[in-house]
């Protein structure tokens, strides 16, 4: 039994040095016993060419599966070294269509058309062909054509016949699926049932009816949301004559569900490209930049509103500047996530518009009430004078009020007109609640004092 | 067929008039007809005394799948009505151990013993007080005991005979695990293999021993990696001696990958318990006080710093208060959400700490260089003078640098210390930085100006 091999900087030290010394025999007795994650992993730590020369020393089939696996900019380089017709014949033979269509939806046009015509299996080049052709972000971009479909009318042990044949061109099997004479799905069939048949039963007999089936137009985020919700490992795709053209896994979906939660995450924290903590600085700056100098156009902004203001004659309003301008941000973005998380669940539906504004409505007040009538306790209780303290505790009032029903208004229409809702997290709220809140409050300040 | 159902509002609507007219024989004809998850969202969204009506229309298997899918506090109202032999025959007797011990774990220390004693199938119930003996975030806290196992010295005529036998008490067969005369895991059979083989071959020529497994003692979070690494539908689970003791199936690290995704997001907004948008005013706003309350305490801190200079004759200062508040917190957040997708992932793992550091340093410098040449250019431009707009500049560049830095060393520390790393996020890393970027900017403005 191969253990899992722990990918430490050691373990890539001495492989670079292996690389280094030419010591290719060596070094292929290591990768045999390799699982290609594990290789996909120790590639995106070499650098360029020595990433080269170990991907040279992989089989077809474990550098087809790395292929997949590796990160978009590390897959292209390799990519690039290699003609169409090696793609054709060593990499894109040796996977899936599903994964197959991705890497070649990657290629420039022509390459794109060159390795299609490479391709020796009519049938696989077809299937390919028919996948590129889905948006990428629906279940037709998701679903792989090769799967297991059993006819109702047949029985079991010309079901197992006739799933021995089409297995060879399956990697792994999770559902048996059963079609009617027009290859409309009917249902599914586990390894259970098959198993716990009598030898010889009907399949329309035994066969589950009670199946979860997307159609092929539905939108990859929704299909996550279906795949989660039912614990499915496989869900059928089909058109809208309800036949079955292909199925999509569960590690597909994984694959979506973690990108989504990493791309919120990261437009939460205010990073604007998909950055890793092992990328070079460069890349790491630049994907920090954007937000930056949106939040230095806001400091402007801020600086002229308070500019608009006597401040000269009321600098005691200056103290209490950051605690305004951070409870608004805190508070825009607590509203905001809570409304982007409820958009990519669908737990959010259920209200219109109006009813959640009306509830968030009283979370700001709630809170709004309870933080302003501590902050009025503790700016006079610390000698502030009851001017600044009451002008403080009124601000914060209307400034968590509003702050509120903006986090949860912008997302809400980024989301009506089809923009990511998750945009309107991070520094976005921050930065436009700042200023607004300042405004706030030097209005009331002025007001009062 | 029975096709997916939109739960949208007016669906709940018609189920809501059904219960209070005591319709109970439509109910039951339209919940007969649903998808156990779908009863689930349902639940959720009716009162309690509704939810409890509902619950009582549910066939024991369905009751059963339903309390596992539903939120705690849901399902711990639901549970309380039931007495422990009800608990014990009508819902842990329908449930695969892993789930039978989640939800007995919630259960007081006395009714758990009540209904262990009440579960009549005692393979199971040693089985379910087996499994509640490992911590809830280890392989052995999320692994169930049901598995499909066979011989290595079978063949495969034997093999499907005992598999047919052991597929009744599972609910799903995912792989068929080969073990030795002592229990330890050799390796796997997939459907295909099996599919594939000669009648009769021995189990021994056709097994994988490539197969990855874990140790009952990992935690959660690796398992969850691991198994999104090699993209596994089940994973094996052994013992100390390599003995096959459970399974994990994608199901159970899909919700574990899917809660950390939500609490590192929700930590990172502020928001300091788990809540979603159809909660109650009072549950969101007890979610999102605690850091309100820190955010204003900083406040107050901030306040004291910008009073401990002279802003009296060099008020301008404070027009530039927001700009660098917002930006040494959002570099920090920047910075701190990359760490804990690192350490979230493991791709953090190849370099020590000081390389992090030094790392991070270049990140920080090259965007403070880069913002304290925009700016000074700005506020000069602006028309702020050049004692204020040098000022503005300087402080931005230290700010930049010390919150990167910062907001990289926190989540270490955490993470060093067993503390989860991403409470350094959202607004504990804005308002430490706010506090700092105040202090250093009168510094260098006093010194200046």
């Amino acid at each position: 039994m191969s253990d899992r091999i722990e990918i430490n900087s050691a373990f890539i030290e001495q492989v670079v040095a292996l690389i280094e010394s030419n010591n290719s025999k060596e070094l292929s007795g290591i990768i045999a016993d390799l699982h290609f994650a594990d290789i996909t992993e120790i590639i995106e730590y070499l650098s360029d060419n020595d990433a080269h020369i170990l991907f040279d020393l992989l089989n077809e089939e474990k550098s087809a599966a790395v292929l997949i696996e590796l990160e978009d900019d590390t897959r292209k380089k390799l990519l690039s070294e290699l003609t169409a017709k090696e793609i054709a014949e060593e990499v894109i033979d040796n996977l899936e269509s599903d994964d197959a269509a991705d890497l070649i939806g990657e290629l420039s046009e022509d390459k794109k058309e060159e390795v299609l015509s490479h391709i020796e299996d009519i049938e696989h080049a077809s299937d390919i062909s028919d996948l590129l052709s889905y948006p990428e972000d629906t279940a037709g971009g998701l679903m792989a054509k090769e799967l297991i479909k059993v006819n109702e009318n047949w029985n079991t042990l010309q079901c197992l016949g006739e799933m021995r044949k089409q297995a060879e061109n399956v990697k792994q099997v999770h559902t048996i699926y059963v079609v009617d004479d027009n290859e409309k799905l009917l249902g599914s069939l586990s390894l259970k049932q098959l198993l716990l048949a009598e030898n010889g039963s009907v399949i329309k007999s035994i066969v589950t009816t009670d199946i979860v089936s997307v159609n092929v137009n539905e939108d990859d985020e929704n299909v996550a949301n279906i795949m989660n919700k039912y614990d499915l490992i496989a869900l059928p795709v089909v058109d809208d004559l309800n036949k079955l053209i292909g199925k999509i896994t569960f590690d597909d979906v994984m694959d979506v569900v973690k990108e989504e939660a990493e791309k919120d995450y990261q437009m939460a924290s205010g990073i604007s490209e998909d950055v890793e903590s092992r990328d070079s600085v460069w890349e790491l700056t630049r994907a920090r930049l954007p937000w930056l100098l949106i939040g230095m156009i806001g400091g402007l902004l801020g600086a002229k509103v308070i500019g608009v203001f006597d401040l000269e004659n009321n600098f005691e309003l200056a103290f209490f500047i950051p605690l305004i301008a951070a409870m608004g941000g805190n508070v825009g973005v607590q509203s905001a996530a809570i409304v982007v998380q409820g958009l990519a669940n669908d737990s959010l539906k259920m209200e219109n518009l109006f009813q959640k504004l009306i509830k968030e409505l009283g979370v700001g007040l709630l809170n709004g009430i309870i933080c302003s009538v501590v902050i009025l306790g503790a700016a006079f209780g610390l000698g502030y004078g009851m001017g600044l303290s009451l002008t403080v505790s009124i601000s914060l009032l209307v400034v968590i009020v509003f702050s509120a029903l903006f986090g949860t208004f912008v997302p809400l229409i980024l989301e009506k007109y089809k923009i990511d809702p998750a945009l309107a997290t991070g520094p976005f709220i921050t930065t436009a609640n700042d200023i607004l809140g300042l405004f706030i409050y030097f209005m009331i300040g002025q007001a009062i004092l």
